[in-house]
Order: C-alpha cells, then structure tokens, then sequence
C-alpha cells in the first residue's frame, strides 16, 4: 500500500536525476517526486502535478499541460522566458538568488586576467614557436564598473578587490555597499564610463535596461576599455557595439548573452576583431546550488508562508 | 661647484630612468644617481660606483667592471646567474621578496580560470562560429597543491581561498599557515600530488630542487590534473613531462620557466599537445615595488645595519 502524498513535484531537467535524489536526502514531508529528463517524459504525468522545479525553457514548454500547478521554481535566474504576452501567470513563479555571484565572478576574471595578459596572443605565438611574446599587464590598479549591484554584481565586486582594483558601481538606486568605491546613478552613466579599464554589466532584461549600453556610452569609454556582458543581451546596442570595435574606440568586448540566442552563424560579431563570444554559459546552474533553495521554500509552502525569490510578474523580476 | 657624494648609485636597467626619477624623488642622502640603460654606458661609469642596481642578467656583464662596488640589490628574485663557479663573491647581495606574490598569482590563476572554462577551445569554437562550447568547471571544490610556501606561495594560497578551493602545501619544513588546509614535507611528496586539481611550483633553483617533479610525481598525479611551473625550470623534469603530457597522465601543462631560456625553436615542448608555453613573463618588475625596498636597504647601508634579503651566496637563497 503506498501512502498518497498531498504535494506531488515534476522535475524537469537534464539533472532532474541529480536533483530527485538531493531532494529525496532532504526527506520533506508530504512529498512525492518524478524526475524527468525530457519535455516528452514529463508530459505523461504533468496533469498530476502542484509543483514543478525546471528551467525557464523547459517550463515553458511543459506549462501548458500541468493543469494543476501551483509553484515553480526555476532554476535559473533569468526568467523572461516565462513572462510573455499570452504566458499563464496564475501560479507562483519563485527565482534564484544569491548563488550565481561567485560562479559569474570566475567567468568575468577568466577574461579580465587574459586581456591584461593578453593570453590569445601569447597561445598564438606559442603556435608559431615564437619565445618574444608581449608583456603583460596587471589588474592591481585598474578600475573596474559594475552595472547592477546586486548579489551577482557585489561578488565581482569582492574579486576585484581581492586584485586591488578600484570599484565602480552604476544603480538606478543612491546606495552605498562597502565593496563599491564609487557609486554612480542613471544620470552619470558617461561619467561612469569614462574613466573605466573594464566595464561589466550583470544587468537583467527589463524595459529600463534596453540598450543601456550604446553608440554614446561606448564612445564615452577609454580605447583601451574592455566590456564584458554577462547580465542579459538586450542592455548591449549590439550594432553601436560592431561600431566600435571596428573603429577601436574600445579595446574589445566579452559577451556571453545576445540579443538572439543562439547567436545566428551568419552575425558578424563571432569574427569582429575585439570580440570574444561564448554560449551563455557564464553562470550555469549546479543542483547543488539550486535544492537548498527549492527545499526551503517546499518548507515555506506547506506552511503557507510567503516564497523566496517570488517573480512579480508586471515588473519581470 | 657639485658638491662631492660619498655614495655612487649605478642604475643599469631598460627602466633605469624610471628608477632614478623614483629614487631622485625619495631625496636620500649622500647619494649620487647615474641611471644606464645598456651596458655599453655602463661600462663608461662603472669603476666609479659603489651600489648597483640591476637585475642579474645585466649585473653579470657589468660586475667584471665594477672595480668598486660594495653593494647589489637584484631586481628580481632569482639570482642563480651570479652565483655560479667563478662568479665574484666580494660584494653584499640583496635580492627582492614580498613583492611578486600577488602578481604571479595573476598568472597563476589567469590560466587556472582559462583551464577550468575551457577558454582556448571556446576561443577556436568562435572561429568555427560554433555556438555549441563545452560546459565549464569550477574553481569552488578544487584542489590546488603549492610547491613553495613562502611569500609567494602563500599570495597563491589566498587567492585560492578568495575562489573557495582546498589548499595543500609542499615544505621542506613542517610549519602550518592559515591559508594552507594541509601541509606535506618531502617524504609525502606522492600523496601531496595525488589528490591535486592543481600543482603549482614557485620552487626556486636550488640543489634540493632539481627534477623534483619527475616521472614519479606525474604519474602519481590524476589524469585531469594540471601543473604550472612558474619557480625555475630546474624543478621539472621536462622529458618526463612530455612523457606524461602524451600519455595523457596529467591534462596539462602551463610552463613560464624551463631549463634553457629563451626555450630553443626546436624544442618539442612548443607543441606537445596541453602544453601551454610562456616566456618567463609570469612576474615582471615594476620599479614601484622594487623601488622601496632599495630605499629602506639605501637607508641600513648608510646606518652600516644588516641589509633585508641578504643572499648567501653557499646557499643560493
């Protein structure tokens, strides 16, 4: 006789496996859990289902069947994906927070350490056999500007200081955070820029965070700048941005998220000289980061309180 | 009428002026400044003075010349070149520490990250315009094993900890430091590798150093291993190496200091597949750091007090 469980969670994911069995460790009352590595595996039991942990793509794809949810939560950060015209909203959407700022910094300074040692070039030159290779540079004194001071953008913020760096930070809000040495608002965006040697914008997708970054703002920066975009792809006019390269009013641009997704073959940006691409992979998700939060808002549920991390789903975030 | 300087300072270094104008703007007394940037103006002066400063490559040439010198503060911290058979020994030797920690845990970490995120597949992915790239790993949980815990080591160890990885060090003494989770003297050399994501030496060149990591050592490391040799080429093995490199023992290789230097054209290190080649660039001078500490010894010399970092010209250190 098996016992009938009231809450019954889909989890949908290549490591629903992974985290079907962290979750079960867990030993949360009431709960019954089917893992389901495919879109097509969970359409067989979704009617069936309160609760659903997946990705924003893979939640999309599956919501319209899981005509008895009652919360998801997602286990990425960005999830504009779920709030389109036409998307249902009539469950709660509850986000991640607070895990992705050190995974993100290891990407940013990834980059940051093989431009000042300018490493392509020196893998380049190791191909050609070549002992004289140019001489590095050091982030020690450089200054770098952070756009979105959140927990993303404070943890970079903590690496860059560990490098003796200076911190700029650009928020729409006056705050003040002890990682930041300078604060600067909407109305000083080209102040902002104009004195950086590395400007990284962690900033998500919303309608105030379009193209932010533009044809001005670039020319704003010092030509010897490096942007790195690991927030979302429309804050980047990415146009103004082929503009720039080209013309070298900066000195090249890392970017992991675009404005379209995949970046189509043909876009000119994969051979701009000055751009490095990779495939929105800055910050991926480890189920070891994502079942703490999911097993305290389970908690949260069943005792009816309010979530953590919940999408309000008019502002997007 | 010039008034006569008890003290005559030769400066030969390509940033010679650099250091004049940085050791002029200290205004010490008693103390005469001639900055050369190549031996040939040297030579012109160099019976005439009393302290050099340099790094050793030009020290060498210069010192047959220098018929008065009392005192050589180096410009870098390896001075094998003038300890040598034959080397002249008549003079006080002080060499440079302190100072390249956090610059050569750039280096170290530059290719650290790069490893970890699979950068230079990325880079020859994005030629492709291949948006497929491999998933990244993570320094978070790693293992990296420091061979040489002094000043230098112990920068790498914290820049570690700030990245949240586990830190092993390698000592000829058992002496325990904060950054270090575990420390291994030379009889445990073989279970301080086997557990290592990293192994990192800043050995210096020394008898005890030779071919420390030989073939033993790789092969008792994992096969998804990385070594980075940023000390002195002594410390490695090289043949072993390639050995170990094409039996796909370890999974790498990021080398900066080798046996013979510059590293020869035919040598098959240049493309031994996951050997990463630089050119002994990982910790460059900058007059700021090396500057200060020619002030305070200037100052002890005047005082006739101990100079810091005396080298023993018996023990090479």
């Amino acid at each position: 006789m098996t016992e009938q469980k009231n809450n019954r969670l889909l989890i949908l994911s290549h490591n629903a496996h992974k985290y079907a069995k962290l979750i079960a460790d867990a030993g949360l009352p009431d709960l019954q859990i089917t893992p389901a590595v495919t879109v097509e595996k969970a359409r067989i039991v979704a009617n069936q289902q309160n609760i659903l942990l997946a990705p924003p793509d893979l939640a999309y794809e599956i919501l319209p069947a899981m005509t008895n949810l009652q919360w998801l939560q997602s286990t990425w950060a960005g999830v504009n994906k779920l709030l389109g015209e036409g998307c249902r909203q009539d469950y709660l959407l509850t986000g991640v927070k607070g895990v992705f700022g050190p995974i993100m910094s290891e990407y940013v300074f990834c980059y940051i350490l093989m431009h000042e040692r300018k490493a392509l070039q020196c893998y380049e030159l190791q191909k050609a056999r070549t002992w004289e290779m140019p001489r590095p540079g050091l982030l020690r004194g450089r200054t770098i500007g952070i756009m979105g001071v959140g927990s993303i953008g404070l943890a970079i913020a903590q690496t860059a200081k560990h490098f003796n760096m200076t911190t700029y930070g650009y928020s729409r809000s006056a705050i003040s955070k002890p990682e930041i040495d300078r604060m600067f608002q909407p109305d000083k965006i080209l102040d902002f820029v104009s004195d950086l040697d590395y400007l990284v914008s962690v900033l998500p997708q919303t309608l105030n965070t379009n193209h932010l970054i533009n044809s001005t703002v670039l020319k704003a920066m010092k030509t010897d700048a490096l942007l790195i975009n690991v927030g979302r792809g429309n804050v980047l006019d990415e146009k103004a941005l082929i503009r720039a390269l080209n013309s070298q009013d900066i000195a090249g641009a890392v970017l992991d998220v675009f404005q379209q997704e995949p970046l189509p073959q043909s876009h000119p940006l994969w051979n701009t000289k000055g751009a490095i691409i990779t495939s929105h992979k800055s910050a991926l998700t480890y189920p070891e980061d994502i079942t703490p939060i999911f097993i305290n808002n389970y908690n949260r549920f069943i005792a009816r309180q309010d979530l953590q991390f919940c999408i309000d789903f008019e502002k997007g975030y």
